[in-house]
């Protein structure tokens, strides 16, 4: 029989945890864990996305927590506080699902001209394109790419992921590094970003990338704001070069209310909601009791941080 | 060898056409048809939608043409000029799939609160419902409800399909008849209109039906207006009893600019673009090419129109 895990939650009435303390404390007892003080614990939940300085501060007085799950799938934020002598996980994969359903809604509703029908609230037609038969080129070959690719194979999308790791996508017709992103670009009808934010991620959608996507390309951004060099798609935007993007992130965020994106017709914004709480609760839950149970048996810990690459 | 059909195209200078002549011509002349005057013609294509006085006036004096190719999926407004005596075929089936795409694009939308996004241009959350798991009924069981129901496949939805006639849709969970409607409806997360217009599906949706969607239930229209009882729909929505609603079609059309549905934000409105001219040209182009070679070899035709059932 395994030993009963020992875990904490915190920090408490972070405003930022997508479940309730309630709801985290009964999937943790459903798998036969225990939430215990601080001091007790082997284990940690963290439920806020930013602030790393509380975070090594809590945790530099719990040499015994082993153990870190944080609770958000990009944790570029919190790299400061990663400490190698921990095991730390993310909910990386965790949200991939909903964050790839915004994707494909924001794609399609931009390309049928939905934000601009519901704008006008008059009956006139507007421009529309279809995803049937495009060229869609995944920046991320995590979890949103996995899932992205299985909701396009209905559209006869030819799907290209652009990873900087090795290993193909399934579904996906190729996986190519990094490296070569800029001779994929020009046959690309349609540019997903759904990577991590790393130091070589950072500014990878600039001028030269969006000069390279053909007229009427679209563009999603799923990931950070800091992925997209946003003066150049603002440039981009106004020359009427891009179909259009949707952004769920942007830089800098929140996006002032005189930023210059708000003022295209063909660019859907978004405030980070592409998993907003309301549907991440149960995904967070489901990895929650997963890992507990993980830990509890010895077992790998599903979405492990690279502390080196910092996701 | 098969001989060479010869094809009128008519109303000359149709404004709803939805591809040009000379791209009718070079479909026909593609598969060795030949474009001719009416006189000399044995089928014509008939590029209204409407009008059905103007479409029997021009047949009455053309007793030799043998085949009619309509250019819409639906022909409810041509019913009265349909004479048994000729092969009719309508475009059905034709423009399934950008029809298909609307729907979901209209309905993920919807449920992400992206047309109140594009009104606000504030970084503000909105609710969010999300399609996985959803139990999603599609009243038609054409081929809108074929490639709908592939689309959800990766949403692991549960697709129920109420139709008139018998027979399964591939991926659906289940089949019902029509009289069953009422029945399936309180378990219904989102309802789709996909059915052709008869006198049998006038109205379907009506107060009843409404009532009996669970709270916070979507609906979308992408077949006839009059599918929908307009004013139960906007008692619906005003009792703010649905999630929302995407109305491609509506009853008046077009709605009038001070028509009560313009006024709620979970209302989606286009004006009847599921598949616009600028999506449905390649479409009909290959329906009208497979469907002049069935006709030099005596197959039969695809999309041939059931002259009592109307559609």
């Amino acid at each position: 029989m395994s030993p009963v895990p020992r875990l904490a939650v915190l920090p408490d009435g972070s405003d930022a945890r997508p479940v309730s303390l309630a709801g985290l404390t009964a999937a943790i007892e459903e798998v036969g864990g225990k939430v215990t003080s601080p001091d007790e614990a082997e284990g940690l939940i963290w439920t806020r996305w930013q602030d790393p300085a509380l975070l090594a501060a809590t945790l530099a007085g719990l040499p015994d927590v082993r153990w870190v799950q944080l609770v958000t799938a990009g944790i570029d934020r919190l790299v400061p506080a990663l400490d190698p002598s921990r095991v730390w996980t993310s909910a990386k994969g965790c949200y991939s699902r909903p964050i790839a359903e915004y994707t494909i809604a924001g794609l399609l509703a931009g390309m049928r001209s939905l934000p601009t029908y519901a704008r006008e609230r008059t009956w006139r037609e507007q421009p529309a394109r279809s995803l049937f038969g495009a060229d869609v080129t995944i920046i991320g070959g995590g979890g949103i790419a996995a899932a992205l690719t299985a909701m396009l194979g209905p559209f006869d999308c030819r799907v290209t992921v652009v990873r900087r790791g090795p290993g193909g996508v399934p579904g996906a017709a190729r996986t190519v590094r990094s490296d070569r992103l800029a001779e994929v670009v020009p046959g690309t009808a349609v540019l997903v970003v759904a990577a991590a934010l790393t130091p070589e991620t950072v500014g990878i959608v600039d001028a030269p990338t969006l000069a390279a996507l053909p007229a009427g390309a679209w563009l999603v951004n799923v990931a950070r704001g800091q992925h997209i060099v946003t003066d150049a798609l603002v440039s981009a935007l106004a020359e009427g070069h891009l179909g259009g993007a949707v952004l769920d992130v942007t830089d800098p965020e929140p996006l002032p209310a005189d930023h210059a994106l708000w003022g295209f017709d063909n660019c859907l914004i978004t405030p980070h909601v592409s998993c907003p709480a309301a549907l991440s609760g149960p995904y967070l839950l489901a990895r929650v009791r997963d890992n507990v149970e993980r830990f509890a048996n010895g077992r790998p810990l599903a979405g492990i941080v690279d502390v080196d690459a910092g996701y």
